[in-house]
């Protein structure tokens, strides 16, 4: 790790904040105990949970403490909530979802439908916008479930899953909306009181926690069968003895992320932008894969005309700047973003699309690094595209 | 914590030991990337991960490290072997296990009962010895599952579970064999190759990893479907980011327990049966609630007739000593265990039944300190204890 190190790929995971680290330390050193043992020793452990799902409230601006609930991911939060619902009321088998929900969510009601369920797909127009009309027209009284992302991995861009929740409500009450905010947490404010939902999910460490901590909010009286059956923890409904420093944890980093939040809008936002315009005025095939202004301030998915997009980031890896081609769990697959062609991206980028995600300890001057290294990695590739008629006529076009 | 701490609950959860540690927080540092990604920082994650994964392969001699399956928790282990082999083979809806499970693999039973399956308990005898003959006799071509704990929480009794995979087997192979060693792992040696199982579970807490990390073993072969759906982490068979600093931290753990057996079985079990002759020798209404031999070198189960458990535990506590009256799960309750009931522990004793269960951290001077205090406090519970005539009758008797 002495080489050079921009790391721009903060929605695939974040680094642990030394704040968090800090108030983790005890909880792996001397305050070791069982929270659910009965002795003065155990308490130390007990009320840093509850300390942890007060600051896990806060963030969510949740009624109740006790509409939070520890995980060990975000996977294993859709989980509970997605199967936990559906077991309540066996009768519906209806899902709605949409197309560009993260690949772990889909793989989830890929292997629902085959036990039954009628799974419609929702599509999003060519700035990843939702079709809301589409959705209005699918909810019915079978409906069990609508899941909806409340922002986009790849691209950044923001559901407006307010509106989604009330179109949902609107026609069938009893439908329940479950959102996953995973790469929503820490870049934009979170309110579940101001959405009539039932589930929300994060993971800890998308928001500079650790990795294996995850939190579900379910409004109080939401019925859900748990996923990890045997103790009494979490209140009967996530068994296992608790990660007591990892949920201290996830507690601080939302503490902190929702202190953070004016800096995410202003500054990161700030250094994101200054990344794509100059990514987009110096590199003439470039261009913005998603809604110019609807998006998270740390994200921005840029696609490069008829270059592979592995290409690229092999050469910026070299360069020590860590992106992505989408999300982390799909790595290496060869199949294009499921996302970007929900969208509609033309083949010619689609190959070549590269997400940058900027968190608040990205600098200016490894913004500044890429700026000036990035044209001429791409230079290199456009030389050996196989496509120089289609990019000579791109240049000369722009 | 500046009170005196006397920790003799290591069967509810354990420190987590310094070395583990150091080899956990550069994960939690500079080393911070998604095993997931394509780049060269992600290496780091990715080999850490297999050499964890190789060092639980060498502590349970697994045939190969892809046997190993990394969890959080041992909770989720059990539930992911019991109900992924499950809905391999929906046909068969018969499973076996003890009435001396951990409470909390016993909830699942239960659960699994309301969903159809027929579940038979077997029985123990009075040293906590499980009936060998009753097992046999309802093995059956309909078992999908026989599930056994490899030693028990509360006594520390071990299962013959080699046996237990023998008979059953041979009357079904087709029959999936689990063993629940969670309380086993770090204390005995265990050797997969050595049982026809088929899958075993261990949770890193109880072996001086952290809280919130597990692990389980599953027979190369052996099919069974994901609890936690969505990305390929761990061969497509548990999603969710993984755990990096936790799984290094599990794997130095089992090295370390591994190196330590040595040490268990000398030194940590001298100390636990000079603590136990000890009490037994000066408190005249105190038993021990198990076999003498076949038990985990860490653990003691001692009754003391006609007193309340939960007094003594409070006094101990003030004396800045932890123990238990059962798992850490069931803390709280005032049911007496199910463990020594179904011991047929008598109920004058059922009730003030304490476990005391030590780590290779316990000192000398620890052990001496709980002995120099405990008569006393156990006579001031027997001065007040309502059954006094009994008491005299006794100690007279004694």
């Amino acid at each position: 790790m002495d080489k050079k190190l921009v790391y721009l790929d903060n929605n695939a995971t974040t680094k642990v904040d030394d704040k968090v680290l800090e108030v983790m330390l005890p909880f792996l050193k001397e305050a070791y105990s069982n929270p659910s043992s009965m002795y003065e020793f155990s308490k130390v452990s007990k009320n840093a949970i509850e300390n942890a799902r007060e600051q896990m409230q806060a963030f969510f601006n949740a009624k109740n403490k006790n509409e939070i609930y520890f995980t060990a991911s975000g996977s294993e939060s859709a989980n509970t909530a997605i199967k936990g619902v559906l077991v309540t009321d066996k009768k519906k088998n209806h899902i709605i979802t949409t197309k560009v929900e993260h690949a772990c969510v889909l793989n989830l009601y890929n292997q629902l439908e085959k036990q039954g369920y009628k799974v419609d797909y929702i599509g999003v127009n060519a700035n990843g916008e939702l079709n809301l009309d589409e959705l209005k027209e699918k909810v019915n009284s079978n409906t069990a479930l609508v899941s909806c992302m409340y922002a986009n991995n790849e691209t950044g861009v923001i559901f407006p899953v307010e509106k989604v929740a009330e179109i949902v409500k609107e026609k069938n009450e009893n439908t329940k909306v479950f959102v996953d905010a995973v790469q929503a947490a820490g870049k934009i404010p979170i309110d579940v009181q101001s959405m009539p939902i039932d589930f929300l999910s994060v993971s800890g460490h998308k928001f500079h926690a650790p990795k294996g901590i995850g939190c579900l909010y379910a409004k109080a009286g939401t019925m859900f069968s748990p996923l990890v059956i045997g103790g009494h923890q979490e209140r009967g409904k996530r068994a296992g003895t608790e990660n007591v420093p990892y949920i201290v944890g996830i507690g601080k980093a939302a503490e902190l992320a929702k202190a953070g939040l004016e800096y995410e809008a202003t500054e990161v936002k700030r250094l994101r932008d200054k990344l794509e315009t100059g990514i987009l005025k110096t590199v003439f095939n470039s261009r913005l894969n998603s809604s110019v202004t609807n998006r998270v301030p740390n994200t921005t998915n840029i696609g490069f005309e008829y270059i592979e997009g592995e290409l690229i980031l092999l050469y910026l890896d070299d360069l020590g700047i860590c992106a992505s081609s989408g999300s982390a769990c799909t790595s290496g697959s060869l199949e294009p973003s499921h996302v970007l062609r929900a969208m509609g991206v033309p083949f010619t980028s689609l190959h070549g699309s590269v997400r940058f995600s900027l968190s608040r300890f990205t600098t200016e001057s490894e913004i500044d690094y890429v700026l000036s290294v990035l044209p001429s990695a791409i230079e290199k590739l456009i030389n050996i595209s196989p496509y120089q008629d289609e990019l000579n006529a791109l240049k000369n076009y722009k």
